[in-house]
């Protein structure tokens, strides 16, 4: 663990609430438009189109698009499926742009700040640069440098997504933790040689979570919270 | 003005004073090997390598190549160049990280910590990622987020730098401002569209430095350090 340089972090679940921020964006477009629906059902059913929606572009069939393009699309076919209508291009923008102003985790800051005193700590999201930078910026969250799907023209969990960002910050696996809140992202990381911290978010799909409730094998740090990784890596 | 969203900062000369910091660094590394060199004229023949050896990428004469690469060949032509011989690859590798600790002008932590609660903060520069984050992280300097050549592959001030990280934040010209103590970078920034800051540092290059003294025109900013920026603009 001495060799640790920079930690890399998965953002959405991991850093940030993203089902409780979404279904208040959501209820706030609808008060405004004088619409009811089931918010945190349409919540439910975007984020249910993120892996296909990527998993077009990993597979080659599709060329490469960034997330808030692929967010759009399945927000267009969402709106339609609720039967929302009479939604201008602006405001359905605007709405897409609810994953740029994600709320963190409680822990998130306190324990960001403190790991920053020691290591690079960078994003290794799937989510696109513009919509990591203005999350950050709203919530505070102190990155180093923002790394992700976009930098590596790559979406996890393919290979390439964790080696194009260790090419950039000139690190070799080893100097590099995944931290996640989801076990395939860190079974692709430590395939790499990475290490790895798990990091238990057990609402972050709603109360009735079944998974990634626990860790699936024994990762270098598991915990539940960044301040509870900062205290694991003695910052 | 006032649809500025983010500050793109030209970083060697512009916020580090490469030349005080590479001279500090090579007359160490002669100490600690015992040898005794002209290490100011030193200093100024690796940075007057510096054009020469990106023009060789921005031609296409040379395939993409980091700035790390392109400072370590330099280096190991000087070296010969001065007949300086005894150094093993992993002194030169350390010597050409040199250019990773490179010290701040003194107005740069305040005055880039006041612009960073009103702006995004970005670096523009044709260093490479992990050269600037390193930097970044020895001096504390607060970017938001770290682009420049490197994520654009293509150096200043090919108009592909500049664009592609416009894109990467998801921001048109006119709501980002270029921010240089060169007027060239910011004659380029502007054709596209940008907005600009003048820096002044009339030492960068030393006691008799002739180019880049003043402004060659009416940039929308003309100071002479990070708190003169961060008053210009209400920060």
């Amino acid at each position: 663990m001495e060799s640790v340089k920079a930690l890399f972090f998965d953002v959405f679940g991991t850093v940030v609430d993203w089902r409780t921020s979404i279904v208040r964006e959501l209820a706030s477009f609808g008060q405004m438009k004088g619409i009811d629906a089931d918010w945190t059902g349409f919540a439910d059913a975007w984020r249910g189109l993120y892996q296909p929606a990527m998993e077009e572009v990993r597979s080659g069939r599709r060329d490469w698009m960034i997330l808030d393009e692929l967010h759009r699309e399945s927000l267009v076919r969402l709106l339609g499926q609720f039967g929302i209508g009479a939604v201008s291009d602006g405001e359905i923008d605007d709405l897409n742009r609810a994953w740029h102003r994600l709320d963190p985790w409680p822990d998130c800051v306190d324990g960001l700040t403190r790991l920053k005193t020691k290591y690079i700590l960078s994003t290794l999201s799937n989510g696109n640069t513009a919509l990591l930078v203005n999350m950050a910026k709203r919530a505070g969250l102190p990155w180093d440098v923002v790394l992700g799907a976009e930098t590596a023209r790559a979406y996890k969990p393919l290979p390439e997504a964790y080696r194009r960002n260790m090419a950039l910050l000139a690190l070799k696996p080893h100097q590099c933790m995944m931290v996640a809140a989801h076990n395939d992202d860190l079974k692709a990381a430590t395939a790499l040689g990475m290490r790895a911290a798990f990091v238990a978010r057990p609402t972050e799909y709603g109360p009735g979570q079944t998974r990634d409730v626990a860790p699936d094998e024994d990762w270098d740090v598991i915990t539940d919270g960044m301040t509870g990784l900062a205290t694991a890596l003695d910052c």
